[in-house]
């Protein structure tokens, strides 16, 4: 079990991605993080490094809707970017226990990135929620707990100390693969291959 | 004729790996720039994203490795990054129209980024230019002449007035694709199909 780590942030597009493709997956252990302390120790700003360099962030949105559509994912570009998503990523934290978390990350970046809703609103991640669990209140009220915004600030600092500046990150027998583009290559590491771009020599 | 066009920087380690993809194909608009002004306007500095960010450096050595391995490519990690080139890509802007070019350019990321050579020591480029024209040294002579310089510069002004903010990319129809893990999408678009990773749905 376990064999693929997948280190995500809400307000990742890219991470949007690849919670799609491993939403059903049941090798997985998820981690939700922050990536805005991240940024902020890397760049002096939390902003998404998208809105610093408009031209790379122009590209970024069709690049992000190819890779979607290539993936048979709906996505529309958010009318707000990045969103606040500290609440919705401390119930991941706490639910990464759960049969469901797969799933209920995914019904997250959905409402961001398919629907435009403020997941950074209690409403909204609530009414996700309970489509997994009849104690989504519950949920909600223990991640409002100090002790949950320190372990969450903790997790950040493994990131950190882990070598990850960026999302979506993958660890795969050790080894750090960043971004949507190398959840291949981390697979292929798990299976024992060489992590990378296979389909260059695989004759069809 | 020229359904891709392919900007690269020399010092780009990825633009290195797509060099070696493309040099033998016949249907790509070789288009060297200048990816330092670039970065200025972008981020206040020449540098390499990759010294500024040091963590992202570190892991981008690693990447470039396994796809370099990928490919059966050899790589070396240079001991000076990233190395001055302009001569170079003065060189390689008057051979466009060459039937080398592809080849010439491959050398010359093979001399930084496979023996470690600096190619910004003229010798070192002029070696390299003999073993595609006898007129090496005119090549030289005329890299070197100030209406070469403008052009070059007018290039870069290009690169930015069409968008480009990073090295490598794509033209395809029109459309830009950046990096070299875009290089496939930009083939697809080529063809007239979706330009998402076609693997996903590929069945082998």
């Amino acid at each position: 079990m376990s064999g693929l780590e997948f280190w995500f942030d809400f307000a990742s597009t890219y991470s949007y991605l690849s919670a799609v493709r491993l939403a059903e997956r049941k090798d997985v252990a998820w981690r939700a993080f922050l990536l805005g302390p991240i940024f902020s120790e890397i760049h002096g700003s939390s902003d998404s490094p998208f809105n610093r360099n408009p031209k790379r962030g122009s590209y970024m949105w069709i690049d992000v809707a190819r890779e979607a559509k290539a993936l048979g994912q709906p996505f529309r570009v958010p009318s707000a970017f990045p969103r606040g998503s500290l609440l919705a990523t401390r119930i991941a934290f706490l639910a990464e226990g759960e049969p469901w978390i797969g799933p209920f990350v995914r019904a997250i970046f959905e409402a961001n990135f398919v629907y435009d809703l403020d997941i950074g609103d209690e409403m909204v991640v609530t009414a996700v929620l309970r489509a997994f669990t009849p104690e989504a209140e519950r949920f909600v009220a223990r991640a409002k707990e100090p002790a949950i915004k320190a372990l969450l600030f903790e997790r950040t600092r493994e990131a950190s100390a882990r070598g990850i500046f960026g999302a979506p990150t993958f660890f795969a027998k050790g080894e750090l693969y960043w971004g949507n583009d190398r959840l291949d290559a981390a697979d292929r590491a798990l299976r024992g291959e060489h992590p990378g771009r296979a389909e260059q020599n695989r004759e069809c």
